[in-house]
């Protein structure tokens, strides 16, 4: 076994083969490799700077490590289950490469802070990527919403309609919840951005080495000050994760809503065939597969968040193997969200269309607009709870008679209170219905615009 | 695109290239086609028998489907994406192999049953396994215990010695846990037993098909009695779930007991070479990674619980494309039970060895057998209370003297109770104090000899 | 502090009162008086007959706690926080009842086996109970699919509208996953059905107890094999919050859909005014606010089911005090699975009308009737792909002219394909379609009765 | 029945009894009492500001509201179960107090944009509450890291001794976990802190309300900018649950290190009496129920998190009842971190003393100094993992010979390399080991001293 090479002298029965599969994670941390290298080439320029070797062997080792990174790019780096993890695969090909300077590479750190490094470096890419997807994701609703500011649609509680919105109103909601996103991928970025290099298995080093410089090299905002929190420290992996369970939170709502619209009940939208599926039995078919399948992944992030944290609860300090177990729910994680926002971009897009005829016909068809009728009186004076009560009153009686309050007469309406003029069939119209809430932040077609020009404002700024 | 072939004519457009990425299955599904090779091959029977095809089709796609799996075996069948999934991608194979008849395989079923039964025949054969594997950790522990009924090792709550105990009676403990783990997946196992093929996309079929003679012909025990819940239940799914995460409660409390043990603090156990591993920079390390690992993979499969009951909360019937996502957390949490089933069962069989020595002196130098005294005097009339006050005098006295109860003097026990005699020593001896625990159940070496005789007999039975 | 003089001479200062209140369970534990006073007085039973205490003692004992018990249901018996927990409380109480042979209760048990014993015995009622509530419900459910066998209603795969199916047939499905419901708490019912009682701390006890005599009068199948497991077991917990979970996924999925059918969209239902509520301003409103609650009551149990895996993970043998906290979410979970039964079962008993016109209109205006156009040229002998891919093309062309199926001519089926004749209008009436899905467990009228039929035996069996 | 007053005409029939009880909050969300009061006032002060309602009208509001308050403060305001929620109980009793004008108090708002203001006012308090308790809890542990700079303890990595560390850099790790915990529920305020009240039902109001007035009167940094999203957003309460279960995580990760710490076998600290309790039966019992207690909490948290994220999922916009769903696990995980937070700082603080005498042997008696000695080798020039062999070899030779490192003799050191001299002794010694491992954030003395004099100016800061 190969293990025993890297290991001291103390062991000498070799390691039983289902146990070296077990405990190995080549299988996934290779997908590390690019951070490992970038994190060891900081790490042997900063032990040439402070003379810990010479500089000319840092050189080699940077050298040599940078060889690594053209073989792996080109396919030909590819480390067996005997190399155990990602770490000691590099530093085994390394000193075929250079040599026996190449086991001077691990001086002064320890494969717990070389780990932590790593990942940290992986998260801080993956979520610049993802804050960058999210800002796709606004754009296209912004796009969207620009053009529906006066499509009216119906406005739910409960599921039961409620009162006649701006369609671009709804969809602003989502923009809002995908900033909140991405302002907190912004914060929980800070904590991911500390270097933990330098920490060695868990009480730093006997020799001179600078952590700052190495953080600085690698971009850091700061080396982490306490070594035993430095390689035990996941509370970035969970609070990302947590972030990441909002962000399919928020798009497990959007997907309700575009399952629900597309279906023949509502008929609010029309699936292009670039984005809706068919079935294999049934030709007449056109499924929302998008919408189900991110709906669905909802489930698995949350998962992982809970996975993490009960990796976690009650952890002594310093760094314990179970940590190992903090890498495949992350890698699944950032690929899920990636590749949910890229789907829900694209599908919202140019999967949907309303159906502007349907809609418009919608609003106009329910007891919507009966707030507005106690809206009415109430603004002619009849004390708010008394007008509530009145039209609930003519909204059960219309119902038993297949009315629509618009259709009712003039007559019909004095009778019900004297305060009712003609113009209130010009007040319960669902234009004037949404103009009407002209309340900040509220679906007036004012406020709407004004929401939109803000959002652009702040996008503009980055 | 390929998938459009698979769909109606409704379709026009092109699927978008990324949606047909996120939307396929068949790089985890892939996993499947052993049983999907099988369902298909009963299916064709089934038609066959029953004459909706003549039984020369149905014996030209059962040799077909044969040809697949054979091509599967030697490595030679890999669909790429473009198959969408694994029933499709045999499908299309199976029609060049067989021609247009292959178009006939899929008469009178539909994907959404054809799915279902895949995964019920993949998990029937792994819960057998997994039951064969409980079986393997039980004999190693019943071996284990047989070999230490009369080693002694202190017994806890809180993590306080409380009492000490006999090590093959600890052992037993888990023996116990075990075989609530193999009753309950085989209760499981009957839920997972019956066959959805034949529930068509929902609403069962047209074509007069016979499902009990499907169901028989996979061994399954009976058909699902509606077609509606035959193609949207995921119970069994859910439940193998909750028992997987079982079985890990106990395989963590046994691991963080066996990192506990091989503590210098504890010293209960030594590793063994073949189950233990080094650090890259302490020499004298020996780390204990396989319980760690196992300690941290439960939350691993915790979460895979909740991730698919997320998934199936608020489902409306019947089929959502949301069920695709049953697959990768079961497929991994298989994975997982099974492997830390084969680490935990080497690591109880070689990768530990009890010192018997330690264990011995630790059971002499604690205050565990302070019960046995206050019981001493309860037998000799004291009022148990009474007694059990007294008992915790002595030993606040005796341990700010720095002495054992077996330290004391006749003196000092006359001195404490007149009650006390010579034979209190006996009495308080760590073996008499296990071996008096003789209620049923209990420590007593007579009771536990008798547990390790029943055990031995419900093993026979199987 | 009262708790001092429960515990030993060993201990000097005074418990902190913040640490006081902080390890307290009173407050929820005394739920379990009536279980606890039950198991006591079995306790003290055993006492005497095996002559421990003796048959005056007993009764004495017995006596006392009776008393305790009218005091309790009279609301007499209000233990303070400084009675810690529940078993304290009512030691404390029989003591000044009985006198000093009250202090003889404790004799041959521990707290842990004594909470133990208690926990079972609450939660053996409480399954049987909801395995009640659960035959209820079912009832519900069967009574309104007797009344609407032929009632059709569209089948939805991906809520899309995929075939018609009978209404009975659909509320069967939930008829089902009630059963297995039914089903696995009975399999629960028997690991809970296991005393712990004479378990002692962790290792049995020095005295002759007889707990087969205990289990027995006590109700229990058998005692605990294995003291140590018997303390420390909470496998029944975690599968009775499993069990619960799958009980609100199914309650969440029927809440859906009835949230669905009561839309404005969907209108398939009309909801009553004892099951639904209004809102403060709007005065149109009727709102489903019971199955949105019980769908939002779901995660609580999910919820619920990590936190007791997670409390579980990783402790070591045997009691620990993390143990106290098994009982809060047990508490709330047989409170939520019973209240959402009983809300759900009032629910589909008064609280929903099926609206039947609207139903009929809506299986006739859509193409869920494609799939028997595709069967019906299948039958004449054209491969079913191809029938299928001609089907595609019909509705594409439908869809764009705003027809439906059944509006083409003769002249344009004949047009489509030479093999359609006069019987393809009868073929694809919706009472057509539905009636011929006569295979197995289908949405056939004849499966469906025969359903029932079988439905009803399996009750009267019980 | 009282409820459906409030609602409108179009109901005929009363609410179920039993739905009544089910769809009532009454029993939890009277906790928020005061902050319906303090949100209610500001409304009508609002509402008298912008002439929706008189001044004198607003007066009288405010004026009842205020007794209501100091009638609840007196313990005089106990609405029933028919109250339904807190909500229309202060409404109701308000109309009794000032009559018909209290029916104006709920113009322009509803239900729905008030509780959401009601939970922000009443987490943005806890918040605070909980950032002192997380200030309070770092100050114990810098105060007895202050005390411990120089009290070495094992350092452990997989729970094997590793390299001694300064119990100051050890507590302090904790420090960093809290302060983390600290700056994490400074950021999450900052989205609790935003303002939905006069969003409305969803669609905002028709009356010319200020927002801005209202939002600025409560404190409120800014309003919603959406009205949707205003009352269905419960992102904030999602990210208090995570930031609970991290702080959790961490007290669970202190807590299993004191447990350890306190058994016999580590027996690095004492407990004190005022902290740890005593058991039933055993009487030398001294157990650490206060960590034990903690630990279990954490699944606790955990769970209401994953409840949490399961209510949102899929949930179309805007308010649904779900939502009710999102107090109760909110207010117990708010009294479960600061039942914890307050318990782990008195434990902290009283609880423990450690055993300086016990730690100071602990470091000198296990092979913990190893790495020192390859350190030393590669100082003299000796390749590191050529050093690194070597001392695994002297390890090996060494436990078998019963000897520790500091127990060589200089000629046993120099057969084994010449580069040996005496020097080695002192490089050895536990305090040096500890001493030279200085490099930033290490736990060098020098280091653990700068870190500890940042803490406090970072403390004075605020």
């Amino acid at each position: 076994m190969t293990e025993q090479k890297t290991w001291s002298q103390r062991f000498e029965g070799a390691l039983h083969p289902a146990i070296a599969r077990f405990n190995a994670s080549i299988s996934f941390d290779i997908q590390l490799i690019e951070y490992d290298l970038t994190g060891s080439m900081a790490h042997a320029k900063m032990l040439g700077k402070t003379g810990i070797i010479s500089l000319d062997e840092a050189d080699k080792l940077i050298k040599g490590l940078e060889q690594i990174r053209q073989e792996h790019r080109q396919g030909l780096f590819k480390p067996g289950i005997d190399a155990e993890d990602v770490h000691f695969a590099v530093e085994r090909r390394l000193t075929e490469l250079v040599g026996d300077v190449g086991k001077k590479l691990h001086t002064a750190r320890s494969r717990n802070d070389q780990v932590g490094t790593d990942t940290r470096l992986y998260l801080r890419d993956q979520i610049q990527q993802i804050r960058q997807q999210i800002r796709d994701f606004q754009s296209v609703l912004l796009e969207l919403a620009d053009r529906h500011v006066e499509t009216l649609i119906p406005g739910y509680t409960h599921l039961q309609r409620a009162q006649p919105i701006s369609l671009a109103h709804h969809l602003m909601a989502y923009f809002e919840m995908a900033q909140r996103d991405w302002d907190r991928l912004g914060e929980i970025y800070q904590r991911v951005d500390i270097c933990p290099l330098g920490a060695g298995a868990l009480a730093g080093t006997t020799f001179p080495i600078d952590r700052h410089f190495s953080a600085q090299e690698l971009g850091f905002s700061r080396p982490y000050n306490n070594s035993l929190d430095a390689v035990s420290d996941r509370d970035f992996a969970i609070e990302f994760l947590c972030a990441s369970s909002l962000i399919l939170v928020h798009l497990s709502r959007l997907s309700e809503e575009v399952i629900l619209w597309a279906s023949q009940e509502f008929s609010f939208i029309t699936l292009t065939d670039s984005c809706a599926t068919g079935s294999s039995i049934m030709p007449q078919k056109k499924n929302p597969d998008v919408p189900e399948l991110v709906r669905g992944k909802t489930g698995r992030v949350f998962g992982h968040l809970q996975g993490m944290l009960v990796l976690m609860k009650g952890l002594p300090l310093a760094y314990n193997k179970d940590l190992q177990e903090d890498k495949e729910s992350l890698f699944d994680a950032v690929k899920t969200v990636k590749s949910c926002l890229e789907a829900m971009t694209i599908l919202m897009s140019e999967g949907i269309q309303f159906r502007e005829q349907r809609l418009a016909e919608a609003v106009a068809e329910d007891f919507s607009n009966a707030t507005d009728v106690a809206d009415y009186l109430a603004a002619k004076g009849v004390p708010f709870r008394e007008a509530y009560n009145l039209v609930g009153k003519v909204v059960k009686t219309s119902l038993s008679a297949g009315k629509l309050l618009k259709d009712l007469t003039l007559e019909e309406w004095k009778a019900l209170h004297p305060a009712f003029e003609t113009d209130i069939y010009a007040a319960i119209a669902p234009k004037q219905v949404v103009s009407a809430r002209n309340s900040y932040g509220g679906t007036g077609f004012e406020q709407v615009r004004q929401a939109l020009t803000e959002a652009k404002i702040r996008f503009k700024q980055g």
